[in-house]
């Protein structure tokens, strides 16, 4: 299942690829800032003076420089006329309105436009195995991180102070950078899925969430653990003890065939019949690869059907405005039989 | 000069909102993940549950919660048949083409949509007080991030290395994350304007261009700084005093009453004088805010007057395949006299 396919299923003269992370897959090209022109014929990758040197190291594709007076457009609208396409594909899901209308305006020749929705990116969805071994390495390189923090933080710390030292010792570990903004969440903040570390100082008693990522050969990591800080109240052990068996449970009966939304539902299902059904609103996963949230995802509405080599988050979480909040995150390749955890830090309740 | 503004010029009954920095911008939501509803006497923030909370502490606009039962384009729907709302505005230059199509579809009330282009974008390119202080400190931590780093560099550490200490130290000097993938390329990876950190290590005789910012209160810092490990040869001197003269005399012209193109054409003129005016393919600079790239840009192009208020970096660079090269960045504020610069690390040939 390679590019070619698309071109086929879209009946297409030549396909646009404009999404940074497909280009990459596609191409090897690891500067995002560019076009991907695919024919039957021609792989072409069109980009600034920035990256053409990169560019022609990473990419088999022929590499042509864009620049003031030799725009985008131009170079398509001549590899076009070329080849005489006049039916062209293009990612409605990462083109800008403006930029479509730029496109379509400049290039007269095409005569019919058909957007290809996600059918680039669906290509990600399995991964290889090569793609796993890294994805594999990026998730141990956050283990890694997470028993260093374990070492490091200490009641008045701030969590801005911990997000620094967790994201350096990401880094230290091998990490290229970070995957997404590091949430670093603690006592009543970790009410709030998404908190922006604050300059706010860790207190005995805090919940602290942790969601933290990195990028390895360009693909991401994601984890989620939260610890307290000193003695756990007994609210604090039952909330937690719930999501705890929420994300175990659900594991444990992860395979390939099944339904990303039924996955979401044995999680709901155990949180909302302990009452809580109403703190979690959030999907319980989604897809990792080069981007940090990639298709498919396990929500109450995706009805894709899980196959081998797919990655996932397993992530419930129950959060109580004005108390705080648990969230307890693995990443997992699905299996034919079942899953490997690529997070191998502890999942029990941690009292630091 | 409101966002009230934009509802008059397009004569709109409402605009939508979905760049994330726009939306931050106008409402004060930091979470990204949302759409402003704006008409004349409604401001609406739509977002999902992992962001409700901290939505209504950082928003004084309405907020309502989109789920899988109440989406948001039901909500939207809602909003302008209660208005009688026909005319809507949209940011063609922040929506997908796919995300437009459903809208469309979903909100059949709508009689005209009409694509803002950057208006609100542009709102933001005059700073105010505040924001250049924001930035004033980001850059100030981009200046002590530098002076730690020297004392850290040794040869044989790597490029990733170096950067996994340079944004260490940005974070510990009170930064909240970077503001773009930072760049460390050293000897002939220096000639790649957008390099990517690798494991070479570091040589005596390299040039090390580090090129890096970070975010401070949501505002992005931007410096580039080249230095060389041990002692320069003739050719890396003649090419640093290149570079540093075309920053240099660039910076001494700037005030505010001049055409953008006009900075770009003074730092290209020296450096195409020299002879080397093919080796830098890049634009002289462009403003920064909560972004890293922001409208206007010095480059061949654009027309902008600069005013005061303005940020701008100034960027010359020259990049020799095969042998290395150099950039000096600065960011400044434009004055109506002339400028500040933000930056204060020294652009005097570092020879460590």
């Amino acid at each position: 299942m390679g590019i070619d396919s698309v071109l086929e299923e879209f009946k297409l003269d030549a396909l646009l690829i404009t999404d940074p992370y497909n280009m990459r897959y596609i191409s090897g090209f690891r500067g995002g800032e560019g076009t991907l022109y695919i024919s039957r014929n021609n792989k072409v990758l069109i980009t600034d003076s920035r990256y053409t040197e990169a560019a022609g190291k990473e990419s088999d594709f022929t590499v042509i420089e864009s620049n003031r007076n030799h725009k985008t457009t131009d170079i398509l609208l001549k590899l076009l006329q070329e080849e005489n396409g006049v039916i062209l594909g293009y990612e409605d899901e990462a083109m800008l309105c403006k930029t479509f209308r730029t496109y379509q305006k400049e290039l007269p020749v095409v005569k019919e436009w058909v957007p290809v929705g996600g059918a680039v990116t669906k290509l990600r969805q399995i991964k290889t195995e090569e793609e796993i071994g890294y994805l594999r390495q990026a998730e141990a390189i956050g283990d890694i991180a997470f028993s260093k923090i374990l070492d490091i933080i200490r009641p008045g710390m701030t969590e801005l102070e911990i997000q620094a030292e967790l994201e350096y010792q990401l880094m230290k570990a091998g990490a290229s950078g970070t995957s997404f903004d590091t949430i670093v969440a603690s006592g009543i903040h970790s009410s709030m899925p998404h908190a922006i570390p604050t300059d706010k100082k860790v207190e005995m008693g805090d919940f602290i969430t942790m969601d933290f990522g990195c990028r390895y050969m360009g693909y991401c990591s994601d984890m989620t653990r939260t610890i307290v800080l000193g003695k756990a109240n007994d609210k604090q052990k039952r909330i937690y003890q719930l999501v705890l068996k929420a994300n175990c449970i659900t594991e444990s009966f992860l395979h390939a065939g099944m339904i990303c939304r039924e996955v979401d539902k044995i999680a709901r299902d155990i949180i909302t019949n302990a009452g809580y059904g109403r703190y979690f609103g959030h999907g319980l996963g989604h897809s990792v690869g080069l981007e940090i949230h990639e298709s498919p995802a396990c929500n109450t509405s995706d009805t894709t059907v899980l196959q081998p080599n797919m990655i996932m988050t397993i992530e419930p979480g129950v959060y109580l405005p004005g108390f705080g909040g648990v969230r307890i995150e693995d990443m997992v390749v699905i299996t034919r039989g079942g899953y490997e955890n690529l997070s191998h830090s502890t999942k029990e309740l941690i009292e630091l």
